[in-house]
């Protein structure tokens, strides 16, 4: 890719899961020979930076490896010349996170961090910023590859398409990876037979048909998917029902809870708010003691206890990504990219989540033709959310917005909508300048 | 169209609607004239039929004209060689629409009679009933157009479609020519001097532009329309956000309020029925009134109080598409019609509602191309409710009856969506053959 | 439309044509009161203005009408205020016409002045003009309709949309007419009980479906088309085959035997060119007795011999046009208008040839869905070729312009594309600024 | 895929490029270690067979390996548990290729074999074949692919898809490697180290974006591409003109001369055919060289002289076709398969021939987005032509037949067309019963 030797830049290093993708690089040093990786972060997020920095290059020195570790503010002079960046910033950190979930709660509203009034915000507070990285690469390293996972993955990859013509952007998730363990565990076998073929949004991809050995195996994995309570780490693991998984015929991922098991996800966040334990405090918790950890100068690998922080293989499956594609290797991993048409539902030049092969030049998604009926519409209908969404958080305009939080499927209410959005307007206020100019 | 004199068929004859179709085919005799007009009911609508079949001969006579009114429970000889044929019937009558609204809301979900869990079973009940007529036709009119006005009418003219060859069908609905009075009143002007660019499904339609004597006046309408309480007389009408309809743009309708005013439509339905006052219970009150009315020797013309009735204009925009057809016109009229690409957010061959223009050859869908991204979606997600829900009510299957209630936006649930079901399975049981063989 | 009175203008105003168009616009009075109209034309056609406003002139005055006739050289001081602006403008005149026809011939590829290569270069000169025009009237009569007989108005039409934001534009013909006098000729009745859906691009359209009062007789007509030899004068008529219209299915226009024909075309022109009877050249000879007679200050009307010109009742179809725009006749007249969607097998923003109800608010096109895949082919290859070809008209850029010349289906071959458009280009020289800045 | 040991069936086993295929599978034997090899063929070819069959034996027996080659005129018992079934039939044999390349000849027109006037009887004669064979499969061999390298490739592919429901169906090409040959030859490098964007139809494929170790070089390869006389072994390669290229954006095929250079394809065949020189002739004689080589007991290898034989490589590409599925190796290979919306300028079902991801569950195309407008209706003619044509070949409809005859890219012509088609289909009677019910 570059001669000079392999550059990493991951901004939003100060992260605390950050130690999971510098093992990452490490295991896979051999094919994915990196001589910088540069953690950059915000001056509001030093602190951390500089203990999960010197906890990552003490990681490497136990390795025995040349890869030089940088810690930095300065995200310009970090991105010069870079064949890789990452980007898994938290604008606002988890305190904002906490707004996003508590806010639309006091309405009755789901806050849903990732597709509902929360990830709104999300989006309204990330989008800008990713959308300056891009420009920065644009003039210090248009060769490179952005590797995007920050939430909400889809609406940024959107907003990235939409809004900018930069085309080397990947928006990573773990979730279709996880539906891939989950079906290999319902088989009873190893993870590497199974193929899913994936189509959708973020946070909202079914599994269109799964594959054994190349055999079409879908019938048997929806019979034991059943009564399943497969889900991620952070969503109610509520069983699905038996007949409406039948009648569905593909597999929902764990998010789709929000969408075909609303009442139960409603009540479980009403609860845990009552208890003060949105995801965004227990991860605040968990963070916190990771920490403390992670400042002990005796630590030198990742520890075990990252594993609860929820986003489990995601750094991994960066990782995975980049190796993947700095050899060619053409394995098939769903991410989040470019339709060109691979579902048809979706209009062409919008982001999707689909299954890609990984090439040297990208990832290239496998046209799927139209999703099933049943699930085409839901999917439709966040895409127009979405485009709505990425259109207020560039634009800051205020009806745009009301309208984007208004068709929002676990929102459906003006009125509601008017006042979480008022309300988050003022509590997110520092990190939405459009909205106040 | 036909040398023998023109024949109307109307299905659901006994319906207290009748009398205005009647008096909607006497006024416009001058250019429509009909030598028969055959009343068609079932059995348990006998008595019905007998009542208002009386009415429509007194007025009949009173107008001096020579149009045939026949009575009969004999839907095969009514049919041989009519020229129209309108349905207007209601399977399970009026009690069934009681349940329809009710049962749902025990579980917290609006009943909505026409696209929400309501809709979905007045479906049920309703398609096979039209589909055979349709089999009927085929074989004893068919050249004859069918002009539907029973609800859900986007559902039954898709069912139409997607599980006929017929193509001779037009979905009728009185929501848009409200939609042109509504317009023509805030701009202060006569309606015939008011056209609308009419897209969306039945009860989820927009105006998508106006215009005053040819000239695009859509935003001068659109900030009249803020604040705007326009709807139905059977939907609750509280005004529409300043903010949301500028950020909207287009014109939503009257049923809109169930997707972006949810809350105050379930607080609204809730009281009713704890009241007893669900519009179902509403109407079978006035109905009766009606017949009472409807009994009287003397009465020779259509009651006043008919217009309380809440399908005001139906039965009128009927005679008129009906006067249109017959005489090529060329008006534009909104029908649910098959798209062929007038809508481009839409499959091809499914069921719009669509502005048309109405000639000797049937109705005719102007090209739109693809609606608003602010509304696309949600309309796109309807479509595949409809769509699912089309293929439960041929098929009787279960688990896609499930799944149709689930994806329907007014539900979210498939715990719920079971409870409602199983109920309302039960409760209909008798008009839903199809389920249970 | 406006206050003022109804102001025309017409650009190419000294043409032949225009008494057909005066004579239109005279028996059109009662419905369509003009008060001003306009003839523009260019100093090189000064004398020919003079000639013919003359003849106008004295037209309106034996009619005993109130309309004012201007005839300026003044393109701007004529458009201010206008309500439709007309164009029958040809650049470079009927000598440029001569060159289109025989220059190809010499390669043995025929000319076709609209859509073969001969189009190619009238588009290539009339173009730019056309968007001039527009630019005027974006600045001095926004509100007004451009109304185009120019040819290639297929090509003419799709450079409007593709390369400016101009709305207001119809391109017009007068060969669907003609097919639908064939019609009404093969079946023995009326022109006015018969309508036919047409589909495709100009001088490439198709008729789908042909209805005698409402009835689809498409069956009766294809039988007796075959063997027809419906044409436009202009156009050799070797009859159609009876297998090859069994096998179509559907009725082609007189210019599908440039591509269902090719020999015999081929051969007809070789002929003509030989004997110096190209088709521009008889025109010459037409138009220059056409315009003795009309310097006659006897003449008061329309010569008869205006019929032999070829563009028979294209004046009047423009008439009619603006009649039903003015009155909202809401009469369906295939024009050259946006897709948006009707024709579904071509892109949407573009230029399509299609059944348009029309209205005060413009010509509507009214849904067609795909074509029949037997004639699908063909229209998009067209297509593409028309889009490039006005990419080069825009651009002036010579690769292009090889492209398209070589893309055309009546070429096939980039050496003789090669041959022909540089001996074009150095002989319509004067008329290509864009090619030769 | 089976416990039993690989199968595979040859069908036109009796062909001369069968030692290319045995050579292919001895050296792949490490990693696709079939078991048993069946070759099929008819009983007129019953003497190639046995010829080329024992040859093949030798071949095994020398390389060492333990398939069993079985010759066989019994298809049903060969196919009986196949892995794979190639397919390389050709019905008339050799004989039937001369009467294709030059009955069309006397009328002027290009007889190419693949797309044009011969290729469609080719198809005529093939496809009804393929179809039986497909109907066997269903029964036999349920989970085999179909490897299709019988020309017209993709009229095949498309009557596949288009007439039964069997999708495990592969037509193979040889010009798109050709493509990649050529490119890494201009850019001076190895083979491996380039990839192209083939999208298009076969033998009407184009190469969209060429990348060098996944970088995007298509300017440098278009730059060099200017002027080559890159094409395949059987089409006389005229070199294309540097402003054409430039123009084209994107690289042509070697048989798109058919296209883009008519006049010189159309001179060197009334050369060849003047000469007695047709393809087929040549081939023919080639062909009974070859056979008197493969006669001979001491060889036990593929002779040179095979190479001579034009379809280079095509055997090969087809051996590692077959191992990629059996080792699921995702390399990136150009095939004829169901597009899936992957080239969103043609229909979603319809057979494209477009880079695809060859996994165990069979070749995945990659989404391409549209085709550049330049190329695009070229391409959906040819489409729309090979629709025609299935339908026809499959119908034996004489009116179908002459419409497909007639929009051929090549012909566009109905009285010549009629003239061809007549001759044809006498010419070749024996082998059309279809055309003879």
């Amino acid at each position: 890719m570059s001669k000079k030797g392999l550059k990493i830049v991951t901004i939003g290093g100060g992260s605390s899961y950050t130690p999971e993708l510098v093992e990452g690089f490490i295991k896979r040093y051999d094919h994915l020979p990196i001589t910088e990786l540069w953690l950059v972060d915000v001056p509001a997020g030093q602190e951390k930076l500089e203990i999960v920095g010197n906890l990552a290059k003490r990681m490497v020195e136990k390795a025995g490896l040349p890869i030089q570790v940088h810690l930095t503010l300065d995200r310009r002079s970090a991105l010069k010349d870079a064949d890789f960046v990452t980007t898994q910033l938290r604008v606002g950190l988890l305190d904002a996170r906490v707004k996003d979930e508590t806010i639309p709660a006091k309405y009755g509203i789901l806050g849903q961090e990732t597709n509902g009034p929360g990830g709104l915000f999300k989006g309204f507070r990330t989008i800008p910023v990713i959308l300056d990285i891009i420009k920065d690469m644009e003039e210090l390293c248009p060769d490179a590859w952005l590797i995007n996972f920050t939430n909400p993955a889809g609406m940024v990859t959107e907003a990235v398409f939409r809004h900018t013509n930069w085309k080397k952007f990947v928006g990573l998730c773990n979730v279709p990876i996880g539906m891939v363990r989950g079906a290999a565990d319902l088989l009873g076998v190893e993870m590497d037979r199974v193929r899913i073929d994936f189509a959708g949004l973020n946070h909202m991809v079914y599994g269109l048909r799964t594959y054994l050995d190349g055999k079409d195996v879908s019938k048997e994995v929806m019979e034991k998917y059943k009564g399943s309570r497969a889900s991620m780490k952070n969503i109610t693991a509520t069983p699905w029902g038996n007949e409406f998984i039948e009648g569905l015929g593909i597999m929902p991922c764990g998010y789709h809870r929000y969408y075909y098991q609303y009442q139960a996800m409603v009540d479980h966040q009403q609860e845990d708010v009552k208890k003060g334990e949105s995801r965004g405090q227990v991860v605040k918790k968990v963070e916190s003691e990771l920490f403390e950890l992670y400042k002990d100068v005796n630590l030198k690998e990742k520890p075990k206890q990252l594993e609860l922080r929820g986003g489990a293989y995601y750094s991994d499956a960066a990782c995975n990504l980049i190796a993947s594609m700095y050899n060619d290797t053409k394995d098939i991993q769903p991410v989040n990219t470019m339709n060109m048409g691979a579902i048809a539902s979706l209009p062409m030049d919008c982001a999707v989540e689909v299954s890609c092969v990984i090439t040297k030049e990208g990832p290239r998604p496998l046209a799927m033709g139209r999703l099933p009926i049943q699930v085409e519409g839901l999917v439709q209908q966040m895409k127009s959310f979405e485009q709505v969404a990425t259109d207020a958080a560039v634009s800051g305009d205020y009806n745009t917005a009301l309208v984007a939080m208004t068709i929002n499927p676990l929102v459906r209410d003006e009125n509601k909508a008017k006042l979480i959005l008022d309300e988050m307007l003022e509590a997110h206020k520092e990190f939405l300048p459009q909205f106040f100019k």
